[in-house]
């Protein structure tokens, strides 16, 4: 395999838009490999040169042009990083003008929504449902689980709370979580706690290999990591999601994020920012 | 105000990338506002067809051709989508073609990386953080604190359970959290739980004022929530971090994007993914 090509992430704010971009456009390549540098919050003309420098220095020791995402809505700023030796991908100058022109508007460049009334509001959401989703963890209580936007329900392991939290963070939504134990999964009915909320009800489920590694991890040689108990247990939730026509997605090959937008499509969730 | 333009995020995906490039970009544009729909997981030509007849729907009764951000890999289903009435901005088709030049490789555009060991690794390491960070929210354990990746100290309601979950699931990191109560804020040393780990220490802070509303929400007319307690125990803090040397940020005006990469940057911690 030749040396990895170089790539820079450059932003005068978070650069996580960079950086999606680049690792979305970077995945296409699964055959090359790639060194990554992250370089956020570039926001003075200093910064922005010693950023080029390195830029430049790792030009040099690499004999490969670098590959830059830059992300940077500071004029100023974005013409110090253009000096860069690099092939520079910047999705601002690309798409800015053209939208201008379609939108038939000056883009004002500026902080607008930021540090404002917005930020604020976003913020009390997040918490809110982050709040809320660590007291509805593991079913630990039905208070004000009315209140939820949704309530996934899957065996012990299947992935509910970082769902869950991704949820809360990302959208504001209020998500509970109920963990299906074995007394639970023996009955034909829902179980008492959730049984009120069918309609926001989601189902987890998970390839029973997968959960039997997962557990094995947390509690090795237990009745409960075994491939058998698995195995059961999965076929049992499996079966309330379907008899009480449940929507529920398999975790085993998902992301959180894929998780998490298929919920909020399937349960037409709405945002909260 | 004129009516609100259309915006479509079209992928057979997530849709999480057309989504951020595209608020970055309408962000440019905050005098105008936007009517949003979003569809991911487009992953058929049906779909695709679908969301061309509720894009073309959306230009015949709003006058106004809809905007596009498409995130498309599937050719079949981007040449479907390019049929839409709409203003497309495809970072894919725009910026792929200029990386397989620079990178005198053709991309292969297929799934790879995902549904893998990759993705497997990366789920168990954002577990295990997310754990970790549930296991040590509000200084509830010492155990294990030495695997910590970074310890956030700050007054209670200062933001430090949503920016440890943050880390944990955007980042795999390991971030543990200690509420600094009064008994702390008037002794000159370090809280004996996380003297052992200074180096590991980041501090938030925030606007009193802030603060006192965010209390007030919780505990309405207590003393907790009475501005001249929010005043001293803010100040309190901030001359612990400053007297200890311990990095520290205020949370008022960042979002948990901003903060949690803000720490990434000043503790220079490691990504686990």
């Amino acid at each position: 395999m030749s040396s990895p090509r170089h790539v820079f992430y450059i932003s005068d704010r978070t650069g996580l838009t960079a950086e999606n971009i680049g690792e979305a456009l970077l995945n296409q390549f699964g055959n090359l490999s790639f060194k990554r540098h992250t370089h956020p919050f570039v926001d003075t003309p200093e910064k922005a040169r010693a950023v080029v420098e390195k830029v430049n220095r790792s030009r040099q020791e690499n004999g490969q042009r670098p590959i830059a995402f830059v992300s940077v809505v500071d004029d100023e700023i974005r013409r110090i990083i253009k000096g860069a030796d690099a092939f520079q991908i910047n999705f601002f100058e690309t798409f800015l003008g053209l939208l201008e022109k379609e939108l038939n508007t000056e883009a004002t460049a500026s902080e607008q929504g930021h540090h404002s009334i917005g930020n604020t509001k976003r913020y009390d959401a997040r918490m809110e449902a982050v709040n809320f989703s660590l007291n509805h963890d593991d079913g630990v209580s039905d208070k004000n689980l009315q209140e939820a936007d949704v309530i996934l329900m899957g065996v012990s392991r299947s992935g509910k709370t970082p769902t869950c939290l991704y949820l809360a963070l990302q959208y504001g939504i209020r998500a509970a979580n109920y963990p299906l134990i074995p007394d639970d999964l023996e009955s034909a009915d829902l179980p008492r706690m959730v049984k009120p909320y069918r309609d926001k009800l989601f189902g987890l489920t998970i390839q029973p290999e997968r959960l039997q590694a997962i557990r094995q991890e947390r509690r090795p040689n237990s009745t409960y990591a075994k491939i058998d108990t698995c195995r059961s247990e999965v076929a049992d939730a499996q079966s309330m999601f379907r008899r009480h026509g449940i929507p529920f997605a398999n975790t085993t090959d998902k992301s959180v994020e894929e998780l998490a937008v298929h919920i909020l499509q399937a349960c037409k969730l709405k945002r909260r920012f």
